[in-house]
């Protein structure tokens, strides 16, 4: 791979129109348009290199996704990684994944009340110091965030490594007054489980016999009553 | 200490009326008149040998607490720890602490509705076998019947050091729509938390490195709202 200075990634960025969004705030309420479809969209908040979303968009294709990270140089690594998921079919651009260069505190400015269906959060920066919880992407006042642009289907899918950010987490979604379900402490313990894709992250983490804690949020009242009605049969409460 | 055959055992819990229970039954909706007051009753459900509760009715006076086993022997050594554990008062008899001997599969024929506020789940047998899944104490099952001995300011409060019963506890709690706080996935993670009451179990694990995990589950509709006056307070939801 040919080194590049910060210019040449700001370059490349720009010439992948097609899948790169340098300026996501224009398509508040317009992610539907600029795919061209009302496929449901799921977003990663904090995707890193992309492994996860590209992987996801290929295996996924009645689904749109957008990867967010606020690095140049992690969108332009995810724009491969999007490519090459989709090398063996005949098209020139993934048809279902945007990249947006954005920093997630501003996602009330990127998406509309409703406009997504999932967020995944994949190992996100634990931020051990106490002071800094509320950096924490599941902190509360992200919640609140997420909660305005999720739909009636919404659902966030958390996972990670970190044992103390998993602990803030059930702590934050229960306080929160949360649905959660599908949790797990310990995703790969019978070996890697395949029904979901791994992130980069994860692989290295994985690799080194570390557990992943993985837990889903039900927040769209649909799904929720979904869940409820489920409940009820199940066990009568 | 002398060794004693099962005969011996029983004889023993015969003679110690004023703290053992042995046909616990008869108190169904009579344990205030047991106590002789209105004190809230606190419940270990498997309490083993007894240092948990015993410790627990010396520190906390204004409360009355029931050490539940299904083994003779448990509850005879649990007896003593009581005792033990009052030695420096000037009472013949622990005058908060009963010591029940029955299954917890019968737990409605001992418990009226609404009798218990709290109920204590220590180090409760993991049964990791999926086909064991339903003797598991967090088991919906259970849930059904802790829910109807527990008051209005009833809680489960559980800690574990196995990470696959933790997991299914709170999928179980969760899925039974139950509201969880003060989750912790690492008891001690800064040194040994005073502020809870060690078990034998716990001491043993926490000797060997092993992470404690514990939660708090609000069921009592009282407790509840309290709860959720909280949250609108500090998050408005
Ligand atoms: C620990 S990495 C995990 C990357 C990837 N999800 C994985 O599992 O391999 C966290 C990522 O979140 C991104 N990130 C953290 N805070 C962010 C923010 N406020 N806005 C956008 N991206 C953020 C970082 O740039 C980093 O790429
Ligand atoms: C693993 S030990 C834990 C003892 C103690 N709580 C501790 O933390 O040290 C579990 C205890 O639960 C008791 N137990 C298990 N199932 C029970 C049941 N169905 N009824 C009554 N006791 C039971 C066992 O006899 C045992 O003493």
């Amino acid at each position: 791979m040919r080194l590049r200075g910060r210019k040449g990634i700001r370059e490349s960025l720009e010439q992948q129109e097609d899948m790169v969004v340098l300026d996501p705030r224009q398509y508040k309420g317009k992610w539907a348009s600029l795919f061209g479809n009302d496929q449901p969209i799921h977003v990663e908040f904090g995707m890193g290199k992309g492994q996860f979303i590209s992987q996801m968009s290929y295996g996924n294709q009645e689904i749109n996704f957008i990867g967010v990270d606020m690095y140049d140089e992690l969108i332009r690594r995810a724009s491969e990684k999007g490519r090459i998921a989709w090398a063996e079919e005949e098209v020139e651009t993934p048809p279902n994944l945007k990249l947006a260069l954005m920093n997630i505190e501003n996602v009330e400015e990127v998406f509309e009340q409703g406009e997504i269906e999932r967020i995944y959060l994949n190992f996100s920066d634990p931020w051990p110091k106490t002071k800094h919880g509320r950096r924490r992407l599941t902190h509360p006042r992200f919640l609140d965030m997420y909660k305005k642009i999720l739909n009636d289907q919404g659902q966030i899918h958390f996972k990670t490594d970190s044992v103390s950010l998993f602990e803030f987490s059930l702590n934050s979604f229960a306080d929160y007054g949360l649905q959660m379900t599908n949790i797990s402490l310990d995703l790969h313990r019978d070996g890697v489980n395949e029904q979901f894709v791994m992130t980069e992250y994860e692989s290295k983490f994985v690799g080194q016999g570390m557990n992943i804690h993985r837990c889903e949020v039900i927040i769209g009242e649909a799904a929720l009553e979904e869940y409820r009605r489920d409940r009820l049969k199940k066990y009568g409460v």
